[in-house]
């Protein structure tokens, strides 16, 4: 009778015990002139030592407070819930192969109530046994890359994950998926959308912003969401799939160069900037929300360009910056930075003179914009038109981050000087949108 | 006759002339299949020569390009519309006073068709005597402090224009409103938000997406706004003044620490961020949209404290960066950076001994997010409770722009670590939200 109660301990596991009631039990907890029902289901053994948590009707698990005023009762006996880990499910072997790569993150982390941080510790195949609908959707291979938050990722991971996508399709996968920190995951799709080229088949990235221990993870739905896209989407590109609202009703799939973590804590904190969402997986159907995408081709033969260079930087524009700061990258050899600039893509005059002397030593200057949504145009303004001139390179509606990326990509591909520059302006991975008609526009 | 005609040159004069059509004129403008009826109305001096502008019933100017295959008729007379510059206004004396102090920007733009850029050109009383409404709404003083693009406005600046300000009040105004162009609004209204405190009355900052002389220009809607709110507004805060929606419909009023340019050409770029606007002006009345504002009170003595510290940096977290840029700043005797970290304010593990020597030389170390949306929270994973343990200090939900402006005000305050500290976690001008349960919360 105890191991029902595992993970429940002290006062909340004598509330239980008192208001005898039992795992899978349908009880109601009343609190304060409010009242939950829902299915009393185990804890974590992680878990804390306050608050209940049950099964709504609506699927959505709740941990509720237990204080001296609240008062639990067992309205149903409810179906009882299958505990983790459940036996690993019997796979179909006709489904597509999909294999999912860890490189950490809060999607492959469980809580640490020692330390009462969360880390890096389920494998993949804890995932897959975690998540055992996904045994419905493909035949899965996972692996561990690495077991880093992916603050810790840098442009040399970047590599090992192309590398390690590459053979798994060279081994004849029908999709690949990346389980990743959420909060670098923007910059790594980037990244792989430019190291990988002529894919045959979908790399989709996941992250979750709960951990999978915690009640409300978005860990299951949003790794579902993307072995369905890695496995079925007619598309052959780099996307992000992460929840497209707060609850879990569907899974956007997102461009991975147009992607950007716009909320610290949301579920639905990943969103398409400047264009739509190329997919949404709903009911575990992918619908495709665009025509405009690279079509899955197992005939296609992968390009791997997998080397990024790190002397390139991304600066910010705010009033007050030091302008030496340009010449200090100069100074140190940087053959790239991206610029953040306000608006349509200034800065201030200050900053011509060193962006001048960066430009004179052959330095790569591109702008973007940190309003983040929209499009630089530099021939509006003078001072636009003055950077222009001093040789600052405008890259269209890309995301700042996005550029960052690319340059130190485009710097990894090239010596040339002019071969570079052709690079960072050519469209390689959808990082610019066409120019609409849509916005903006006034003159018919 | 030919008076009538000023503005349009050319072929466009041609085409005008030969459809036999008269300024006010009710007009039908066909092309390739499409047509457009409004009334004909003059262009601006400096107009091109291309398109013939009309005002639609909805009131909307638009710019109807003339091609060869280009039909003009008239369709009525239509009533005629008031030319600029129209006879300045009678004021009505019994009018809440305020003045609009202009900085330059699109607002007091025009574009400059010699060189094909935007140029800081009308002053303060053009901008008056081209929106007449105003009279209407309030007695107008309007003075020229800079003709300055934004992106040219630095911590001086401000300084210069809070001192103006408080000269303003100090003559009795009931509000002041003040023109400035979009690309830094945003940090400028942080400014003021520090350093006019215990305003008796409002001080609304006031842009334009679009310069006056363009058909569909914001210019005239903000203003009209800027003033309402100013003269007419129950709270004495800082805040902008811009389009809330893409049409014409309404203005929002933006707490001054909390709105950012979230996009480079839409009419509704501003956005506040992790709150609500705290009103809104339509049909020139002003609602306000919550109850958390500081009250005008004509009896409040403004306490002026203009003073920024330039030594201050914003420094962008990106995978790959260079630590020793931290360092750098420190060499150059900063005493301040503010970190936009990723995700709940993290930063790689390679930044944490420049960041512990960057603390251990009395240098406030800030942690906000890029994600821009949200809130920081440095307990839920390892790497931010190291950085908390390093001494960063993390700043809840403020926006990063906010952050850098505070962190200098701060600086500029004192010169006692620790009252830096403590004024840096102080919610001085709301740049802080209040902790809701609604977003993330799972635990009841």
């Amino acid at each position: 009778m105890s191991k029902e109660f595992s993970g429940y301990r002290g006062e909340v596991l004598e509330a239980i015990r008192k208001a005898e009631v039992e795992i899978g039990n349908l009880i109601q907890i009343s609190r304060d002139g409010e009242s939950y029902e829902g299915i009393l289901i185990p804890r974590s053994e992680y878990g804390d030592q306050k608050h209940i948590v049950i099964k709504l009707k609506n699927g959505y698990n709740i941990g509720v407070r237990i204080t001296k005023n609240t008062k639990i009762r067992k309205i149903g006996k409810g179906a009882k819930p299958a505990f983790a880990p459940p036996p690993r499910p019997k796979q179909r072997e006709n489904l597509p192969k999909v294999t999912i790569l860890s490189t950490g993150g809060t999607i492959a982390s469980r809580v640490d109530y020692r330390t009462g941080g969360v880390r890096p510790a389920l494998t993949a195949s804890d995932l897959y046994s975690v998540v055992p609908e996904l045994a419905e959707v493909a035949v899965i291979d996972a692996q561990i890359l690495f077991s880093l938050f992916s603050e810790n990722i840098t442009p040399k991971h970047w590599a090992e994950v192309a590398k390690a996508v590459a053979e798994q399709i060279s081994k004849g996968v029908e999709g690949v998926v990346i389980a990743h920190g959420t909060d670098t995951l923007g910059y790594t799709a980037a990244a792989l959308s430019f190291a990988l080229q002529n894919l045959p088949v979908p790399v989709i990235l996941v992250g979750s912003q709960r951990s999978a221990d915690r009640p409300s993870s978005d860990a299951a739905t949003n790794l579902i969401g993307a072995v369905t896209a890695a496995a079925y989407a007619p598309f052959a590109e780099v996307a992000v799939a992460m929840h497209e609202t707060p609850s879990d009703t569907a899974i956007a799939i997102h461009r991975g160069t147009k992607v950007r973590k716009c909320h610290t804590s949301r579920r639905d904190a990943f969103k398409s900037v400047n264009t739509t969402s190329i997919a949404r997986v709903q009911d575990q159907k992918l619908i495709m929300l665009t025509d405009d995408y690279r079509k899955r081709n197992s005939a296609s033969k992968l390009v791997l360009k997998p080397k990024f260079d790190e002397k390139v930087a991304l600066i910010k524009f705010y009033p007050g910056i030091k302008p030496q700061l340009i010449d200090w990258y100069v100074e140190q050899g940087f053959k790239g930075l991206v610029i953040e600039g306000t608006g349509l893509g200034h800065v201030g005059r200050d900053c011509f003179e060193p962006i001048r002397k960066a430009v004179e030593h052959d330095v790569l200057v591109a702008v973007t914009s940190q309003c983040i949504w929209g499009r630089v145009n530099m021939n509006v303004y003078d001072s636009g038109r003055d950077l222009l001139n001093l040789g600052a390179i405008p890259l269209e509606d890309i995301l700042p981050e996005t550029a960052l990326v690319k340059l130190m990509w485009v710097q990894g591909q090239t010596h040339n000087l002019e071969e570079a520059k052709r690079l960072l302006i050519a469209n390689i991975a959808g990082e610019f949108s066409p120019r609409t008609l849509a916005e903006g526009t006034e003159l018919i």
